[in-house]
């Protein structure tokens, strides 16, 4: 089988990257159904995304404030673990750090909307979609090429785990 | 927790912002089932603004001809009232400003189509959304950068607020 | 109530139009269930448009080649009459406008795909959407600004009734 | 009836098309809904495009690293033979060849990500969609102008059996 996908070390020193789930995994959209059920749009090459990180040394991680059961469906097909119903996504993320014996100056965080600036801040390495809101961006140690929805996850791990065009 | 985001005072003189349905929370797209049930696109970009407004003295309102068990479901997720199966919107909102003893020089309509133009005309302060039709477009005393259901209520929000990205 | 829409006599002579469906009065893309449900994206632009022409004397309808659900329902939703799983919509239309002393020289059709030229070429107004095949644009008397799904009846309502921008 | 689309011969030595099915068939999003079901948009144009090379002597196929339901419901509607759950497309293309005495190099797959790799060496013809990444379109003999879901199968089936807007 051709090596597609060759996984190296981590470019910079990331352990755990949390991913925010609506305008970051989605494109910040919600199809509302007549029975107030929801569906949003997540993107496959988001997957193989999430089966590298899975597949390397870094530890990938959904967190959102909603407690919606369509976020622990996407968790679940992509296996990546999902904290929900999070009030405060900085305290949320310190404690799991805690718990793991994670070095905080070895997380990534990445969001698009204000009430990610908690997790934002908490991190070492906070991310920000290409369309994330101003204030997100200029918390952001960097800002993405990829608006939500479109390859986040994709992006970034290609850029962690050294998969970029050149490679 | 990081304070993301700070309420202020309307900077205009608002007591009630009135939001069409269709086009201005939706893209006015409907996604059309086989069984004849429909489902609509609105922004997780709006829920965290119709959560600023509930904080603040603004009342925010959904007002729709449709009656959809769609606009409900989106209403009771939101946290906002919902007025359907509305003949004239202007009337309506008239009656509903009656009955609460809300001056209609201190009420907004967020409209996007020209059956919203009774709802435009009874208003103090009539808004557009940016894909609005000619004639709303015309009758507004602001047109809005965002397209419908691409953040509308947020922009409003902001704007009413002082939550731009200059604060 | 304000007079949002007042309805004229048509400016072309047309006493009906059949809109052909998928890539019409949708953007031709289909949403596939994982049961083999389909479901589309109509537009409520449309749907107000349909409510002028049957207020006028045009007889507006909607033909297709698929015998689908979600066809059945979107003409009931819009109380506009559906003819379905049409070999042939020149064949069709011709037997339709003969059993109802329609003059075929007074029929539009409004197509996007080869298979809806055999329907342009049997009326007198054959008019094609902004984004339809090359051979249907060059068999159209009219090409319209609208991509399918994008107000597609709207316009074509416009036109004939006289509710453009200018009026 | 209006002779619409005249089937011709291929215009490269074509016995087989194989098309992977997210990203290529589809915009690789995926609805995700509450219960973990999921749903992708299609293209109708596709679905004349598979009509015609059925008609024609090229076969057409699905192959699909997913196992998933909503590909074999696409592939029933369309009237086209779906391979799943493939580990290497390009050990499954080879197999079926075999099987079915099947020339190689008279073979073509369209793929848009990195796990199609294997199925674009294996055969003679490798082609990418507009979107693709970049290391799918460096193998690929041909790069399409459709992006994945916006008329691929079409555009194919245009140039292989020319039914080009020249025809």
């Amino acid at each position: 089988m051709t090596q597609a996908a060759p996984i190296g070390e981590p470019r910079v020193a990331v352990d755990l990257v949390a991913f925010d789930f609506d305008g970051v995994l989605t494109d910040n959209r919600v199809l509302v159904l007549e029975d107030g059920r929801e569906a949003v749009f997540c993107n496959r090459a988001d997957g193989l995304a999430f089966d590298w990180m899975r597949a390397s040394p870094i530890v990938p991680l959904i967190i959102s404030t909603e407690r919606n059961p369509v976020v622990a469906a996407r968790g679940r097909k992509l296996g990546v673990e999902v904290l929900q119903a999070v009030g405060d996504k900085g305290d949320a993320l310190r404690a799991l750090c805690g718990t793991r014996s994670i070095d905080m100056s070895r997380t990534m965080f990445v969001g698009n909307d204000v009430n990610d600036l908690p997790g934002m801040t908490a991190v070492h390495y906070p991310v920000a979609v290409a369309d994330a809101d101003p204030r997100v961006k200029a918390a952001a140690w960097h800002v993405l090429q990829s608006r939500g929805g479109a390859g986040v996850a994709r992006e970034v791990a290609e850029t962690l785990l050294g998969l970029g065009p050149a490679v």
